[in-house]
Formats: structure tokens, C-alpha cells, sequence
């Protein structure tokens, strides 16, 4: 598996309006070979920004990839540029082959969809 | 859900050691109430490291604080000590709210465990 993560620097005050952004949005994502999961992350505040991470998750770097060149990608974020600035300087890519995977029992109470 | 991460700056030339060290431990984790799932991720190559990144899912936030203050979080860590340095300065811990999840056509093809 791999984990594709944008670490985003949202400015103080901004957070509801970028979360906005986000949880509004058509993915795109649902029928795209290879991915498994997308997760919108709200990390911890610091003193100019609160940390934003999104995540997604692939069968293998190759899926990922192939999604960044495919137009499901293209129209998912035509409309990023539109919006005034929320975050600091640029998204920040991390990505990450997954090493190690551990379940737990909690696992079955996962709801489908939050 | 809660997701929480320890970033690892791992020394060049340590990577398989540190990795050795994470895949044979007994994690304790599959009982722990509220653990969801564990992640071992190797992130990008830097000029003086390589990043990875530990990572649980939780059902919330109070499953993983408990945890923290339990006897297998102890058992979990006691021979943490005991390695020689495999990674620059202290993990550098991240905590995040799960905010939206999307679903995928290729979860159902996950495998159980990798």
C-alpha cells in the first residue's frame, strides 16, 4: 500500500472556511483503479496555523501516480485556484510505502462512512 | 477517528535497522480497547535522512490517551532504550481528528494484513 499526504498550513481564522472547501467537494475519487481511502485530517495548532493533512491511501505508488495524470485528477482540482488564499506558501507532499500493517478488534466497529 | 503519528528522521544507513527494530517487536496493540488499526510508513529520502512515520487509528481520542497511560503502552516501549540512536533528535509527535473519509472500489481488495 501507499499513503499520499499534502500537509497544509491553514492560516489562523481560516480553518471552517478551508474545511469548507473540502468537505464540499466532488472526489472524484470513488471509482479511480487503486485507491482505497481518503481521509481529511485536522492536526494540531500552532502559532500562525493550524495543521491540515490530506491523506489518501492506494493500492501501490503506481495507482497514485497514474491518478495525478488521469482527468478524474484535472477535475477535482479545476476549481482549487479560485479560492483566496486559505494556508501558508504551497501544500507540502509527503508520500509513504506502507511497511507494516497491525489490526485491531476495534477495526469491525469502524462505520462504513463518517 | 483519531490518527496518531510519531515522525522518525532515520540516520542514512540505519533505515534497515530501524525497520528490524519496529517488525520484531510485539506491538500489544491487537487487545487495546478502541485501537483500530497501526501503520509502519516509509516516507521520502532527505539529504540527511530518510522520514517515516508511525502511525494508529483510533475510534477517538480518548481510546489513544488511555493507552498512552496503560500498562501495555509501557510493555510496548520498555526496550525502546535500549537501541543505539538509529534517528536524529526526539520523534516529533502529530495528532489528528479525522475529519471526512471516502471510500474506494479497491478497499474490498485490501488484504487483511501485509
Amino acid at each position: 500500500m501507499f499513503i499520499a499526504m499534502n500537509r497544509f498550513k491553514v492560516i489562523k481564522g481560516e480553518e471552517k472556511a478551508f474545511e469548507k472547501v473540502w468537505l464540499s467537494r466532488d472526489t472524484h475519487l470513488e471509482s479511480v483503479p487503486g485507491f482505497i481511502e481518503f481521509h481529511l485530517l485536522r492536526g494540531p495548532e500552532q502559532d500562525d496555523h493550524t495543521l491540515y493533512s490530506s491523506h489518501s491511501v492506494w493500492t501501490n505508488q503506481a495507482a497514485f501516480t497514474a491518478w495525478t495524470q488521469s482527468e478524474a485528477f484535472r477535475a477535482a482540482h479545476r476549481t482549487a485556484g479560485d479560492n483566496k488564499p486559505l494556508y501558508l506558501g504551497h501544500p507540502q507532499f509527503e508520500g509513504f510505502e506502507v511497511l507494516q500493517t497491525v489490526h485491531g478488534a476495534a477495526r469491525s466497529a469502524r462505520p462504513a462512512a463518517e
